[in-house]
């Protein structure tokens, strides 16, 4: 039987600016990327989100970003791979931190924004992420996107992954995001969004305007910062449902 | 045989400032106390750090402070036991990160600066570092002023603890430090410091003003930041282990 | 005929926290307390806001305060007069910045948070942080807490003030505001803080547990940040005017 | 007779982190680049150095960099037109600030680094910060690389300019740096440094591996972080002037 994990970023949150859609979209969904303090985040939106995850079962991620809380981590930063090493591991051992106080397991880690982005397509990059991961626990899970130089990165470290894609993005035929500069980047419409998961997971498939192509997709990322958020994570959670589809985090399926 | 573990702050580089003692001051300390970001300290020189302390068998500890670059933490900062919780979670959690990901163990935790002090004098405060620091793994050892609310919160919580004691300042009969704004609060002589050093170790006691008063010393702080630090530390050292004072870190010492 | 200039805080926004209720709020007040990167704002908001205000011709205040973005600006930090001082001048000329850029004049400013209730009463605070505001501009108007240091120390050192009432509070027979940690201390009734308005404004007077005692307003902080701001904003500026008083900038006023 | 502003970064400092170098440079440069909190440099700092100018005869210049303490703002960051000219507007703004409160006046504003090398090659960057300076006052000085970008953008705005040459680094045939990454990018010795500058003010060239070109040099950066600094600085000074040239701030001299 066909299984997906639903992943969402979660625990973004700064200070007294609130986020407050978190609660309601945990139980639609199996992985939580959780904010590390760079990008979004902060020590008690941390504690608070660990355990949220704890209390509806979702497993728990860490969310590392670019040193830039101004930019919400989406603008790129020159950094050396050194710099994105140790960034990495400050982020995810300051989740580990919750993790370990709340008696919980940390599942993932999953690169947010610009430093997602820039890992997906630079080698070197990734090698230092993945690297970061696992020196600080081999069994982590390593999220990038789908066929990405992160995943590659991951695999060749000794990491499990986790191919992620994308159900409100359409794909160009080389299996790349279709850059949101260019029309029809975006999938607005929720049937089309849903058609495309149901394609990813029971077919490991994509429509691309040059026709299908193959992508393996083991976790969909659901947006959560837009208006019709918790209608659509309820939406796909419950059509992938009907379509026989086991939602389950990424560490209990097969490697 | 008397030992005793001799301490201090580290890793107090941040970006381009670079702090550059470090490295001579280790042979002659057994634990360190590593910024953490908060006050001091970034992931690069976090790693480092770290690093040095394997190459030179010193034990490792992380050195929380208040979120205040700025004031190097020195600040008083009104913040709410819930806050120090998590601000010492989340940076015993980051530090935690590089020691995991260099195969090392973490030893002690010491709240720096205004931190430090303001856990001293209040014992929901303490409790609030003392949970932190238990629930993140109850091995660990929790430093604090002598005598302090932080001790108490520490052994109460089922923490081991070290008494930490200073041998460049002098105490007033009640057991605490002569604050800065009167005369003779530092001692500048270093055989009245090494002298101050003896006789709380091999006698557990302190010269004050008004008589000799017991004082239970674990470790001892070395200050690293002051401009004959290392020569006062080579000599503190030496002379202890004149004395027959064995140097060892915290971990290695009766609890 | 009485007259009063009713203030907001303004432009809290932080990069993509976005606080978006600013240009519905433009239209009921008469002066803008703009946050100036510290505890709350940024170059975008600070920007955007000072066009709001040019917009819809509310006068424009720098809204200075601690270096606490995570707290908001909210928790007390223990900083020494100088820093008072550096702190007010770095921000009110961050803002002079973007008022100049958009030949806008700058009438007053108010200390956020911490700093606005640390100062009403510290008097080598207050002098600090008048010195630093008369020092750029010495036609600048000071906001401060009725009856507060800050106001003494501003008019000592020759600056017009404008002494601020909350209409939201209730007072202790001393003039004080009733603190938050007592039962009452918050007006949740519109009519009685309307009430209490008109009082002020028309009588220069309030009453308190012990009854009605003498205090200024020359302005009075509306607050934005409640679920029903915009309705009492709305509600508090007509019935004001209803009441035959002129709603008007500061700077409008004689001194 | 030929003359030439001498500039140097000031003001570098961040809270106890200190760079003591700045007094001890001031009485052979003519113009201070002076750091505003975003790469470097805080309230404190910037007060003091805006005096240390004052007390010394030294130009007062603002130096806005990228908002990147960790990395010294020398790592390019991905921003748009309109960041750039806010995060402009409110660093020369600050510094304002305190050259208002001084009673000084500010001569001029020269990007730092990341955001200076951006900008070199930048058109549209160029031109927003060139329009950010113009619009907070029409009369400061626009300081950039000579023949870059920036500077034809300032001189397109109506902005003076003063084009930048380096004396310890080589150039090319096409009038840029060699970069650092390639040999005989950096010039070590200082009588090559000497004579180049010689080259530059007398006869506006400069000799490149292809032969001596043309370049405008109104005036010299002198680097204050390398460890022969004053030696250099005092050197390049002395010699300056027994060669017939003045040292004057770039407001002096003819636009």
């Amino acid at each position: 039987m066909p299984s997906v994990d639903l992943n969402c970023d979660m625990g973004e949150s700064f200070g007294s600016y609130l986020v407050d859609r978190d609660e309601l979209l945990m139980k639609y969904i199996t992985s939580a990327n959780i904010a590390c303090g760079y990008h979004a985040g902060d020590p008690a939106i941390m504690r608070r989100t660990v355990r949220l995850c704890l209390k509806h079962g979702v497993a728990i991620g860490a969310h590392p970003g670019l040193p830039d809380l101004a930019g919400f981590g989406r603008r790129k930063l020159q950094i050396t791979v050194d710099e994105a090493y140790e960034m990495v591991v400050y982020q995810v051992g300051a989740l580990m931190g919750f993790v370990l106080a709340e008696g919980a397991v940390l599942q993932h880690v999953k690169p947010h924004g610009a430093l997602y982005n820039m890992a997906a397509v630079d080698a070197e990059l990734s090698v230092a992420i993945a690297e970061a991961v696992y020196r600080i626990d081999s069994r982590l899970i390593l999220f990038g996107l789908a066929g990405s130089e992160l995943i590659q990165a991951g695999r060749k470290m000794g990491l499990r992954v986790a191919e992620e894609a994308f159900v409100d993005r359409t794909y160009r035929a080389d299996g790349t995001l279709t850059p949101r500069s260019e029309p029809n980047a975006v999938i607005e419409e929720p049937e089309q969004a849903i058609s495309q998961a149901i394609g990813l997971i029971k077919e490991g498939k994509v429509v691309t305007d040059k026709g299908s192509i193959s992508l393996r997709a083991d976790t969909l990322c659901i947006h959560g910062d837009t208006p019709n958020a918790l209608m659509f994570a309820e939406l796909i959670s419950s059509r992938l449902v009907q379509e026989g589809v086991t939602l389950q985090a990424a560490a209990g399926m097969r490697g």
